[in-house]
Parts: C-alpha cells; sequence; structure tokens
C-alpha cells in the first residue's frame, strides 16, 4: 500500500480535460473539422505557444489577458522569461509567420491551424482560461477575391452541420455598410458608432440609445443608426431595406454590393444557416469588410460559436507589405463544452479498440497473440487481455470499455477460433485472416 | 502600403515552427504515430498544459525547469495565477488524470496522449523548451503483466520503423537487476550508485569509476559494477553473461526472469532493433524494473529518441491506492528537428490539395464552382482559383505549391473539362463524376 497522498488531484477552474469517451468523440470532431478544411486546400501550420511580448502587444489588444512565462526558480536578475507570453488567439501569431516566412510562402497563402491558445480571464460559462481554436485564413499579397468571403462561411457550413450542432446560424455583416451608413449620417467617427452598436446584445437598444446620444450624435441619427441595427433577413432582400432608409455613400453602396453578393453565392445552403444581421460590428478594429459571427439559436446569451471577418492589412505591425486577408475562427471548446454541459453529446466506447483478443490460458497464449497481430495487420485495433484471467473478467473487461467483438482463439487444439459479438450476444466461427468486423 | 513596421518577426530559441510543407510530413507523421497507438487498443488523452505548482512538484524531479504563470497586468496582491505552471512532461499529468478520475476508468487503462510539455532550460542541439511527447502508458490496479514490457517495445518499434527514421536501437535493461546485483555485491545504497551509473555515456569508464570509488566502493565492487555496465546484447545470451559474474541475490534473479521475458518475446523484430544494454539506469527514481531507452546510431551523444520504464506506483503521491504500469514515451520533436536539420527529412507539396480548379473567366465561374464541389464530394481536395487571372499565373500557383492536378473547366460551351497531370505534363479529356486521381 502507498504512503498517505500528499496532493489532492483536482480540477482548476477554466481549464477543462475530459474522460476517455468523450476525448473520443472531441477527437473525431478534430479529425472531421481538419478532414473539411484540406477538402478545401488550406494547409495545416502550427506555431509555438509563446511568442515574444513585443508581438502578442503589437495591437495592444487583450494584452490584459496575456499569460506571461517565469521558471520557478528563476534568478531574479534573469528577464529573458519576462519577455515571454503564451498566444491568446491564433490570427497575432499567424500575422507573424507570414511576415517572418514571407519569402518562403507561396500567395494566395491558405492555413488551418488548430491550436489551443490561452486567456487570463476570470472563468465563467463559455469562458476558459485554456481553449482549442480552429482558424482558417487566407492571405494575399495586395489582393484577396471576394469570391473567399462566400467560401469561408460555406466551409464553416460544412464543418459545423458535419458535427450535428443544436441549431444554429451564421450571422454576416460588412464594415463598409456601418462605416458608410454612419458616414452618410454625417457623423464624425464611425468607428466609435460602431464599438457601441456592437453591444446591442449585451445591453439592448435603450442601452445603445443612450450611448449613442451621450457620444454626441443626434436624435435622428439614433434613430437611423438604431433602424440600420435591427434589419436581418437570409437573402438579398435586406440589402433594399437598407436601401430604403435613404442613407448614401460610395462606402455605404460598396458594402451593399458585397454582401448582396455573398448571400447569393450562398443561396443553396438550407434556409436560415447564414443571416445577414446588421447589428453585428465585431469589436476589433482591424476588420475592413465582411464580418461573421456564429450563434446557438436557443442560447442567444451564450457566446459567439465562430467568428471573424476580413482585413486589409493584418501583418502591418511586422512587415512592410500590404497583406490583406478573410479569417473564420470555430471556438471548438466553447461549443464542445456546452454540448457536455446540456448533456446533449453523445457518446460511446472507451477505447478505439474494436476486437478484444481473450487469453484463454497461458499455455493458449501463442494464438492469442498470432491472432492480434493478424487483425492488426488487416487494420482492425486489437487489443489483448494479457492476463489468463477468469473469463467472465475478460468478457467484463470489454464491455465495460464498449469494445464491440471478443476474440476467442481456440481454446484446445482443433477446435476453431471464435468471435462474440458484444452487441448481439451471437458467437460464431471464424477465421483470423477473413473475418469482418 | 502600410506604415513602418514596429515589431521584427524572428524566431525565439528553444521553439521551433515549420513551413507548410515540412509541417504536412509532422502531421503525416503524427496520424502515424496515433494510427499505431490505436491498432494496438489505446485510447487518447489529453491534459490541461497547467497543473497546479502541488502537482507539478510533487515529486520534486525538475521543478526548477517549471515555467509558471503571471497575467501581464496582474494586480501584485492576486497570487492566484503563481500557483500555476505548464507541465514539463505527460507523466505527471497523467498520474494526476488517473487519480482524479479513479472511479470513472476501466483498470488496466491503456491510453496515449500527444501534447507539447514545457522546459524552461537552456536550448541546445536537441533540447528545446517547448516540445511533443507521444506517451503510451498501461496502469493498473495492484499488477500489470509483464507482457505489456514486451508490447510497448513492439509498439515503438512498429511507430518508428513506420516513419523511416535513420538507424536506430531501443534499448533495455531492468532496474531489479541492478538494484539486485548491487545487493549482491554488498553495496548499501544501490540507488546511488544507479544514478551514477546513468552518467556512463557522458563521463565515460574513468569517471564513473572515480564516483564510484568516491561513493566508498571497494576496487573489487567498482570492477564488478563496470563489468556489469558494459555487458551489451540483442538475445538472451545476455542473461548468461551477467550470470557469469557470478552475483546472486533474489532480486537480481527475478530482474534477469524478466529481461530474458523481454528478450524472447521480441526475438522476431529485426536483429539490432532490441539489445539489452546493462549501463542503462534510467535516472528517475519511480522505474522498479524493465526500462526503456532508444538512441540513433549515428548520433550516440545526442539525447534519447524515446524511454520509459515501469514503475510500481506512479500516483502515489496523489491517491492512496498502488497503481502500478510502465510506458513508453517517443520524443518526437528531438526526432523531427533531427531529421530536419541533417536534411534527411523529405517534404512534398505544400498544400494537402490535390486539384487545383482553373477559373477560366469571370463568365465560366459557376462551372469551376460546380467541378469543384463534385471532386471535393468524391473525396478529393480540391482548391479554387478564384481570381479569374491569367492562365499561366494559375498553372505556376499549382506548380510552386505541388498540387498535383489543374483542372480546367469547359472554355466555351459544348467543350469538355480536360485535367492537367503536373507531373507528367499529360492534359486529358475528364469527367468530375468518374475522374480518378
Amino acid at each position: 500500500m502507498s504512503d498517505q497522498p500528499v496532493v489532492r488531484p483536482a480540477p482548476i477552474s477554466g481549464f477543462s480535460e475530459w474522460l476517455p469517451e468523450v476525448r473520443l468523440v472531441e477527437l473525431h470532431w478534430l479529425d472531421r473539422i481538419r478532414a473539411t478544411f484540406e477538402r478545401y486546400g488550406f494547409a495545416s501550420i502550427e506555431t509555438p505557444s509563446v511568442e515574444s511580448l513585443d508581438v502578442l502587444t503589437a495591437k495592444g489588444e487583450t494584452s490584459q489577458e496575456v499569460y506571461t512565462l517565469r521558471r520557478l526558480q528563476a534568478d531574479p536578475r534573469d528577464t529573458s522569461d519576462a519577455k515571454l507570453g503564451l498566444h491568446f488567439d491564433l490570427t497575432v501569431p499567424f500575422a507573424r509567420y507570414v511576415a517572418q516566412h514571407f519569402n518562403d510562402l507561396v500567395f494566395p497563402f491558405k492555413r488551418y491551424q488548430m491550436q489551443r491558445v490561452w486567456r487570463g480571464e476570470r472563468p465563467q460559462e463559455g469562458r476558459f482560461r485554456e481553449f482549442t481554436q480552429c482558424d482558417i485564413d487566407v492571405i494575399n499579397v495586395d489582393s484577396v477575391p471576394l469570391h473567399f468571403d462566400a467560401e469561408l462561411p460555406r466551409i464553416i457550413h460544412e464543418v459545423l452541420t458535419g458535427l450535428g450542432l443544436p441549431p444554429w446560424s451564421l450571422n454576416i455583416n460588412n464594415r463598409k455598410i456601418l462605416q458608410g451608413f454612419y458616414e452618410g449620417l454625417g457623423i464624425g467617427d464611425p468607428l466609435a458608432v460602431i464599438r457601441i452598436a456592437d453591444k446591442l446584445d449585451k445591453i439592448g437598444v435603450a442601452g445603445v440609445s443612450d450611448l449613442l446620444a451621450g457620444a454626441g450624435l443626434s436624435p435622428e441619427q439614433v434613430t437611423a443608426c438604431l433602424d440600420l441595427a435591427q434589419i436581418k433577413g437570409s437573402d438579398a432582400s435586406v440589402v433594399d431595406e437598407i436601401t430604403r432608409l435613404g442613407v448614401k455613400s460610395d462606402l455605404l453602396a460598396e458594402g451593399l454590393d458585397e454582401l448582396g453578393f455573398v448571400l447569393e453565392s450562398l443561396a443553396d445552403l438550407p434556409d436560415g444557416s447564414v443571416v445577414a444581421d446588421l447589428s453585428i460590428a465585431r469589436g476589433l478594429d482591424y476588420y475592413t469588410g465582411t464580418v461573421y459571427e456564429g450563434k446557438f439559436l436557443d442560447w442567444p446569451n451564450y457566446g459567439s460559436i465562430c467568428s471573424g471577418g476580413r482585413y486589409a492589412n493584418l501583418a502591418g505591425s511586422f512587415i512592410r507589405r500590404d497583406l490583406p486577408g478573410i479569417g473564420l475562427s470555430i471556438g471548438l471548446t466553447r461549443i464542445f463544452a456546452k454540448l457536455v454541459a446540456e448533456g446533449l453529446l453523445q457518446t460511446g466506447p472507451m477505447t478505439p479498440s474494436q476486437v478484444l483478443v481473450v487469453v484463454p490460458s497461458d499455455e493458449r497464449r501463442a494464438d492469442a497473440l498470432a491472432v492480434a497481430a493478424r487483425l492488426r495487420e488487416r487494420g482492425y485495433n486489437t487489443e489483448i487481455y494479457h492476463q489468463a484471467d477468469k473469463l467472465k473478467k475478460q468478457l467484463k473487461y470489454a464491455s465495460q470499455k464498449g469494445i464491440p467483438f471478443v476474440w476467442f482463439p481456440p481454446f484446445e487444439d482443433g477446435r476453431p477460433h471464435e468471435v462474440k459479438d458484444m452487441a448481439s450476444g451471437a458467437q460464431t466461427e471464424a477465421d483470423p485472416g477473413t473475418w469482418t468486423a
């Protein structure tokens, strides 16, 4: 017997961990997401979890959430660690990667990146200190065709539909519409209004109205802004609705063309999958065109499940080139943890094993080893219950782990192999060279 | 044109990052490793990157290399972050996981875990501050059959052979032999001698000899220890060689039985793949039986490429149960980075795309979209060159990225689809519904 344990093992708030049967589903999700990204020709990259603080804080955003690193017993005079932090998203590392490897990449560069990121914020529902993001971006020198604004939501639609999520929609807007509309109203600082409008789902119409008035907008301007923010629709008719508000500017017209194009390109998707929602602004300053935000329909107050948009120049802090692009990021942990919490995640076996090979006795062990090797060669995930325990115990192990087949090598010379189908209970003769699951 | 960049993007010492064509190979490696682990019935788990410092330092080892976390702008009175650190291996988190979820797991529990780990040590060849480990372990209540001591090296052999590594061998020893031999010699503190013997490949015979004498061993004892450490061989004859040294103890006899069993069980592997090497001790105190250490034959001074062993009770700091087990860990980054550095890694395309669909003109775009959708349905990774650029530019893109096929939708009504095989240059008519790569 061991000594008294000294440390009680316990979960840490904001960090998730799954049992094997749940992890198996998560792994299946990650495989599907990756396969779909690759199906559209996106290439995998990974970046270190750590960046220099210069890089992480180049844009000034969320810097207070950055976790910095320090060795446990570091010499206090050694400040080298203090210049390193864990990345808080995959966008900043991607921008740094593109700038650093600019001469070795071929453009347009289409990458996906599925990694953990860290944020030192207060854990609460949907907010984690460590979580996995699945990002796709297209980045190019000087320009990126508008067709990608439609292709990215199509990919995300295909990914999330394939995972069997509860009802959700991908909401779309275009920053040019917002900015052009506000300019057309004669508002001097459209970005400030965008930041206020972004709060609509948090503080409601009255709250936004107060903030806009406080920012110096006239009652007519406030009304027009709120009219715009309440427009929503699945097809290009939203463009007419906006036009009917009577506001005019070149930038607005450009934004309406782009939104109309994206909606038309996606018209074949099921109704309600993609929704133009003029209230969406996305707080980040670097978005300059299409913006995306995915939400669960049944939990409107839960954070966005995916988000992204088009940017004119993401890597400007790192390289003297114009590198516009467009990206979308899936909040995998946020989605997955919600389904687990709601009891909506259907789990199966605890192991990838398809076959458990029984060891009848120490004398008959060689047969068990041989049949397992043969089944593995034939592509079946096969484990051996090495201990020659009672049969009942070996079967219980298979049953508890959810292993679908149990293989019995001959219990004496001249007898055949047999396989038990654990679901039906049927036990039949089988040949290791030809048997199929 | 962008503003002057403010931050020069540069690699951080000890953290590796790969171009897409290298990452594609790494991904292929990870897929193979995972598939082999699953083929033998090991289940995936992942643990948070972060553990409480209590957990990380429970065994006292490598604690000075632990990176602790601190929020960039944390309130100095808030010490909650200071209790968290990044894990430095996957063994400690695994032990904590098993203890924490003990009642939800089915034993024997066979898990694999492929994750990044962090160590704040001085970067040098083969040593990284962030690296990926691929671990397999079997853990059970009270006992684990000796057959796993042979199964684990078989799995690792299959994995590493499948990756096409330069020559390497998996060296095996048994701590019971070392401890039993030293006890048989009348040495009072066998563990201290094990720690000295472990330095043989670093400080040589003379160095070890001096240290042993310094530790109070008689000249005869020193000679016997060195005789043992120099025994090496691929088959069970090493057992006879050790026996001929004339030292006797019950523990030594037990260890010899175990080593003999493992070597016999692996006798079908190619000669030299598994080598009994009595100089291997593995520094970690928790090993109690078989120990493993893989090395490149051409670079004997390069760190071990995989390592592990049997332990009597790994989770004793966290739970009052005896949980013996056995594990092996592949140092993926160490292996992969060495092959990259030696120019031995053969890379291919920069993208998973199999087909690039050309857009002949904006008018013929619909055909391009339709054929791409059809090819994706049929399982081909297919991208569209959305911009209707000159054909030469589109072909150059495919060629630079290493995309093997370029698809030409009809350039005018009534014309057929055509596909160009980029390797042979041959261009032929093709039907999107039946074409095969």
